[in-house]
This record gives structure tokens, sequence and C-alpha cells, in this order.
């Protein structure tokens, strides 16, 4: 007797739920070929029943409340794709779980602020979140360190997991334009949130971020301890001027575990022209995890859109028609620890951009400033006169954040400088 | 009640066996917290016991036998890291299924000689045969193809998959040294197999892409159908005139589904220098994934090693552990058809490079062989000459590699040409 179907019951009629709908349609038998069994769907939910939505939802039931839609006995798996962090989407995932159903959701907002107590409510059940489609969109990230990985201590994972702000980053450096106006043509491309500052503000990667650091190292999520720094602040300056040195800015988020405790953050910061983070062009995503075995392991892929999102969408849904079953962050969430969270503090190369007044001795201020906070200069460039005013860029040696706040932290003192510096942290990746 | 520990039973005491050995002492806390099960070793196999191997292990039982190993009650799972793609592997092998055990193997070239038998075998039984290490190491590639792209028909899978070759490659295009010599430096590095030819004549890296293929369209391996090159051939010359022209030589693996059946090439070809793949260096694995929902998604990482190899044997016994059970291929192994072979015919833009005698005319006279046989000329450059001789490159339009063969195989009637011409394939990636 051929094993049942697993019946899914879809929350969410976007982009990404009609990308679903499309793949469990035209792959049925694929699917039940590598799943071993069918996966059909039974019913679905979205706020509007009369939008034209390019597919054929006649054979579904329709649900005009997701939390009911989550209760149905005849299905065995939420899928989740509305979004939102709390409202419909926290309801339906919590109605779901409590009727004894396996969740999986491409919900980045709603497992960073309630990943752990739905963790511990599903497993209170004997149920799982799965949310492969969170993360980095088709990229099998979660799947890499969860399971991949998971052999290994890992030191280290990093991300450009915001297609948008790497799409506004790489059109300003390839056009030479300044944010302002890329940020508004991305506007109208369609590519930003109801809220850009989720995309631009960074909150959507840091979302991301700290969920794969949760995972990597056993912790509670705790997106609240990201440091979270958006790209508003990135001039064509910067971009510019950085590449001149061998050098692009990206948003990357990098989590790591250190002797003070967890560090998180999700900044701009500058990457080597030639690693392949630097070479990442326009919406791609790329994470890089980082275990003591086996070494760095770099995924790339697209970060958003109906396939990629929908591809990692069923890659849950089959692993869950397969009887794989692995606790939401990877062990159990009782056994997930409280991180202590820690500012960062991992010494690192900076770019300083400053502008100086043209008197003699303005630089030598400067370089006492570095010099008494203990930072020693690696490369200095001093650019043509702006009229009186003389543009110059410093690369430090490693030094440590609070060392760097410290010394820029005096350079006003100085009177040499004409507005703020501009610091930029480094990256080895 | 804990569930009961995982009880491996250890075939073979190389770097990766120890490597093995050394991550199940040293994290045993984190992989039962991971895992939700302790995993132990139970008793190892080796041929010479006596031999030193930086690792204790006198707390497992000892099988001089690694058939006698695999027999054993006391042992759920047979990890085998012997090698060899019959003699002790395929016994122990074949004995751990037939007394109903799981199997976890690095053993490609067993794979992709008897895969359907052995994965017909284990099903015959409920066990399934595990072998992430088996193909680029560390990089979690099995995994991302049998399971994070589940929802995916699979398009073109792509693989630098021999770190050795790669290196090879590598050095001579960075060093400007000829094959033989820095064949010799990898030799004395100890980076080549006790067969060299199961590097450079691409067969182990061929072994790889045939399980590949088998997961992604779903048919039996086929590893006999494999065209295969190796790279004893590259020239130091070619390395450099492709440089010139951008674009590396890269020992690339490709498997399509094409209307006339399955293409499987292992061979040197050339690829964008500013490619994913173009820029790979050393010894470093890259496998490119091409799904049709979610399009490319590239993996890079250490395709060998004691740390990247035993980390990959560990995420298999991990997924063990949790209870993950996946049919060998990703779906079962009576389901999967018998591939149609189809000899390379997709068309492909071609380098190819001569040597004419310096005569007027000559350079028509392979245009016209060209002209003849369908192919247009994309580029064409003609370096100073060597004495009377003059050394021509030429880049062509997409063509089909019969016509390429027609063609060169004509040049010969010409007269004109010194030696023999090279032909290389343009791949995009």
């Amino acid at each position: 007797m051929p094993a049942a179907p697993l019946r899914l019951g879809l929350a969410g009629l976007g982009t990404v739920g009609i990308g679903v709908v499309k793949i469990v349609q035209a792959e049925a038998d694929l699917i039940a070929a590598r799943a071993g069994r069918a996966v059909t769907i039974t019913a679905v939910s979205a706020r509007d029943r009369t939008r034209n939505r390019d597919a054929d939802l006649s054979s579904y039931a329709w649900e005009a409340d997701p939390v009911r839609l989550a209760r149905r006995e005849d299905i065995d798996v939420l899928v989740e794709v509305m979004g939102g962090h709390d409202g419909p989407a926290r309801a339906a995932t919590e109605a779901a779980i409590a009727s004894g159903k396996d969740v999986v959701t491409a919900n980045k907002a709603l497992l960073a602020h309630h990943g752990q107590a739905l963790a511990v409510a599903a497993e209170g059940v004997g149920r799982v979140i799965r949310f492969e489609a969170a993360v980095a969109g088709g990229i099998p990230a979660i799947k890499a360190l969860t399971e991949g990985l998971a052999g290994n201590r890992i030191k280290r994972v990093m991300g450009v997991m915001n297609g948008t702000c790497n799409y506004i980053l790489t059109r300003m450096q390839s056009a030479g334009l300044p944010y302002d106006q890329v940020f508004e043509e991305a506007r109208q491309l369609g590519y930003l949130e109801a809220d850009p500052n989720l995309d631009v503000g960074g909150i959507d990667a840091g979302h991301k971020l700290s969920l794969l650091a949760a995972i990597a190292f056993g912790t509670q999520v705790s997106f609240g301890a990201v440091e979270l720094e958006g790209i508003g602040s990135v001039s064509i300056d910067d971009i510019r001027l950085a590449e001149d040195m061998g050098y692009r800015i990206k948003l990357l988020g990098i989590a790591q575990m250190t002797g003070r405790g967890l560090e998180q953050r999700m900044t701009p910061c500058l990457v080597p022209a030639d690693s392949p983070i630097g070479q990442l062009q326009g919406g791609t995503n790329m994470v890089v995890l980082e275990g003591d075995s086996v070494g760095q392991i770099v995924l790339r892929g697209a970060g958003a859109g109906m396939g990629p999102t929908a591809s990692a969408v069923m890659a849950d849904v089959i692993d869950l028609a397969r009887g794989f079953r692995v606790p939401t962050f990877g062990q159990p969430a009782a056994s997930l620890a409280l991180p202590q969270a820690a500012r960062s503090a991992t010494p690192a190369p900076y770019y300083l951009r400053m502008t100086l007044i043209d008197k003699p001795g303005a630089l030598a201020k400067i370089a006492t400033c570095l010099g008494e906070a203990g930072i020693s200069i690696d490369q200095m460039r001093q650019y043509g006169h702006q009229g009186a005013n003389a543009p110059v860029l410093i690369v430090t040696h490693k030094a440590a954040p609070s060392d760097i706040a410290h010394a820029t932290g005096r350079f006003a003192a100085t009177g040499v400088l004409v507005g703020q510096p501009v610091a930029i942290r480094i990256e080895e990746v």
C-alpha cells in the first residue's frame, strides 16, 4: 500500500505561495518519486479571494481565516508564506502547532522575534518548524548548516542576504550613482518592501543572521542583540575610494562566538574586491559557513523571487514527506543556551575617510590621534585638493572597534577636520 | 529514557577514518545534542593493526577482516572509508547490507561501478547508503542536490571535483610551468593517488559526476558513459593563450539531459576567467547545480583532506542518527531509469589553436574548412612568427562538436598546418 499523501494547508497566495502551487501542480510525479508519497494541497488562505492569481486554485478548499486553515483536520503541514512577525502569521503558526501540525515557513521576521517560543511549543507536541525559505531564498543554507555541517563546531557564519541592498550597492558602484537615486530606482522596480527600512535598514538581513547564529552556536535566537546598521549612509565617495584601494562595500552579516560572548552584526563593511563576497553582483545572495573540520563552505544563489523561494519551501515539504524531523534550530529548543551578547570587539583593519583643512601639520595631528590609541597605519592616500580641503583616506592595521571609536572621537578636537570622519570595518572573508 | 546510541563500525583507518575518530571523540557532546542520541564507535578495521595512527583506538574492538566488522551484531552503521571499487570495500559493503546495516561511504569508485546493485540490495532490506564524502569532500553537494533542490527539475550539474587536477592547472598558469614539471611537484607533495591516472585521467572526477547525474536525472549510475579526457594533454601554451583571451582551462564535469539522452563529460575546457569556476584556485572544489525553479546554486569548499572529508562522513552519520532515511540516489532504486547515453552534441564555442606554415593563403584555407562545416569565427589572433611558422588562435561561435571534429579533421589535407590542431570546448558556466 503506498504511503498516504502529505497534505498541505497553504497560508498566503502572494508570489511565494503561487510559486508553491505551481511546483506542486506541475511536478506531482517527480515529487512523489522523490518523496516516496504524493504531496497535495488541501486548502488555501489569503486576504482577497477574488484576486486573479495566475493559478488554478479551484480544487482547494478556501479558508478566509488562516487560523482556521491551520486547525483543519485534513492537513498535515501548514505552509506559512504570508509574512509579518505578528498578526495572522503568528496566530496561524501557533494554531498549527497547537493542533499538532508541522510548519514550513518563509517568515524570517516571525522566527527572529518568536523562534524560541515557537520551537518550544512545536517540540512540546512532537512537531517541527522548518524555514529554509526564510534565509537566503533558494540557497539550501539552513540545511547545509543544520545537517551538512552537523559534525562541525562552527566558528563563524557570514552572509550577504538582502538582495535589494546588494543591488543598490552594486548599482551605485557600476553606474557611479548616489544612494538616493539608486534607492528611488529600486523602489520603482518594486525591489523594496512596503517598509523600505526592513531592507535598507538591514533588519531583514539581520533577522536571517540571527536564525543562522542560533543554529550555528546552539543558542536561542537573539535578534535584539544584532548590531544593525543599514546602507543609507554609504556614500558614492566611499564606494569609489574603496574600489580604488581594491575593496567593495557590502551589507555583510557576521556571527561568531568569542570568549566574551556571541557577536552578531549586520553592517556595511569593506571586503576585498576579488573575494567571492566582493564579486557578488546584484540581487544574488551568499552564505559563508566556517567549521572547525570542514573549513570554509561558500554557497551562492538567488536570494528571492518566486522560483527560488518556492524551491526552498518545497525542499522542507519534501523532507517532511520523507519523514525527516530535525529540531527547529538543529537541537532541542530546551537545550539552546541564552547567549551572552557581545559588542563587536574582534579587531579588524579599518577604512577611514576624512576631509582635512589644507594647513601644515593637519595630517600629523590625525596620525597622532591614531598613534595614541595604539592604531598603526597600513596605507594612506591623500587626494587632490578640493578648494582648500584635502580628502584623506587611511587603511589601518588591525584595531579594536573601541580603539577606532576612541581615536575618531578625538579627531574633532584637533580642529583640522571638515565634517565627520567615516570609519568602515574591513572584513577578512 | 534517552535514545540508544548509534553504533558505528569503521572500516579504514587512513586519513579519513582517523578524521572520523577524532570528531567522534572530541565532539561527543555536541553530536549528541544535535543528533538527539550519542554516536559511538564499536569496532574498527584496517590492514595493519600495528601502525601508529595518532588516535586512541584502545576502546574499540579490532577486526582484521572488514567483512566480519560489517556483520557484527553490535554495530548499526558501517562507515566504509577504505576505497577501491572492488575487493574488501565492496565485500564489506555488501556484507553490511546483507546483515541489515546502513552504510556511510566515501567511496566514489565503488558507487560509480556498483551503485545501482548496492542501492537495490540496500532497499531490499530497508537500509540506505549515504555518500556525501564521496563527492566534493566537505561540500554538502549530495545533500543540496538530493534534498535542498528536491522540488526542482534539474537542468544541468557541473563540477570541478578533483583538487589535484585543479592544483596542477592553477599552478601551471600562475607559475608558467609545463605539465610534466607540475605533475612531478604534485607527486612529491603527495597529492596524487597511487595510480595517478585516477586523478589526471579524470577518472576520479568522472566517478563523482556520474553519481551527481544519477540523482539529478533519476537515472541509474552510468559511469561507463561519461566522456572522459584527462589533463595530460593540456599545454602551457594553451593555458597562456586562453588567459590572453579571458579564459581559464579547468577539468570541468557537466551532466545534462537532452532530447537525445544524457550527456556526461569530464574534460578540460575553457571557462571565463572571471566566472566562479574560472576563479577557483588550487585544491578547492566547486559544484554548480541548476534547477528549473531555483536557478543556479554554486557551492564551494575543500574537496579533500582529513577534516573536510570526515565532516561529510559525520553529516551522513548524524542524519542517520536523527532517523533520516532517503533512498541512495534520491528515489527508489527500482524507479531509476537506464539512461540513454548521448555523445556530447550541445553546441558551444570552441577554442582552436594551430600552427600554420608561413605561406600566403594559409589562413584562408583554414577559414574555408571552418566555413564549409558551417562554423563561423568569433575571434581570431595571429601571433608573431616563430621562424617560418605562425601560431594562430581562433574562437568560434557556437558549433556542434561533430562539426568541429569534421572541420579540424580536414585541416590536415590543406597542407598548411604544422602538427596537430588543438580544439577545446568553451563552456558557459
